[in-house]
């Protein structure tokens, strides 16, 4: 998938959908796996976890990577993305003490899936731009239609 | 991907990052990509997707099936996906008309990489959930400590 291309949608059959209730489902409303899907689909969970991928980081160095993310949101997601296990905390004995994150394997079999969605996003942008102003001039004719002078 | 495994996470290299910034760049602030990430990291979406890439729906079967979903949202998240050009929007002329989503090629494409993480959190939420039982024993152990009687 390296090079932008990506496979075709190929369908979620019945009999997957069964397959799936037996493990968790995220379709069920109580189902814990949704509300881990709501958590990892976070952008800022996305966008931590790519730059972890690339090597262990220090606090500051995420904050001055992910332009544009709060010191209080940082913080927030690295403790939920630490405590579902997919982001290690470790404390270094310097003075100051210096604190480094890093991806686990859990983390990192999380990313591969997720590279693939920010691979999607970033090359298609132009087909979804594209789509949403035929969009927007769709709704802005329907709804000038009946107001036109005359 | 379809047996649970997962790839290992590989490295966001140097090379890859300035590489992604040719194109779309998530890291950037102001880069329209990272709305969209926002979009379609949304639970909703992902449901909805997934939901569609298994046939053609018609909206009450969208809120029967994602259960715990409200009409309103459902009809929201329906209409950000139709503008993105993921989804596509047919009415039937019966009476009363009848309103079919379809998933387009561009969503399709989306929905292959989405499989990966709905796959991961499905198969992989009881590993989240130990990390989560041993992150709360520990932060409670901590907080305890110093109000401890003697």
């Amino acid at each position: 998938m390296q090079d932008g291309t990506f496979s075709p949608p190929g369908h979620l059959e019945e009999t997957d959908v069964a397959a799936i209730s037996t493990r968790g489902d995220v379709f069920a409303a109580d189902c814990p796996t949704r509300r881990l899907l709501d958590r990892i689909g976070d952008k800022w969970s996305v966008l931590i976890l790519l730059l972890l991928g690339g090597g262990d980081l220090r606090f500051s160095e995420l904050k001055r990577r992910i332009r544009g993310v709060s010191q209080k949101m940082l913080s927030q997601t690295l403790r939920a993305l630490e405590r579902d296990g997919l982001v290690h905390r470790r404390v270094e004995p310097t003075v100051p003490v210096t604190v480094i994150y890093s991806v686990t394997p859990l983390g990192g079999e999380l990313l591969g899936a997720l590279r693939l969605m920010i691979d999607w996003a970033e090359t298609r942008m132009p087909e979804v731009a594209a789509a949403q102003g035929r969009y927007d001039q769709r709704i802005n004719l329907s709804h000038s239609a009946p107001h036109a002078p005359n």
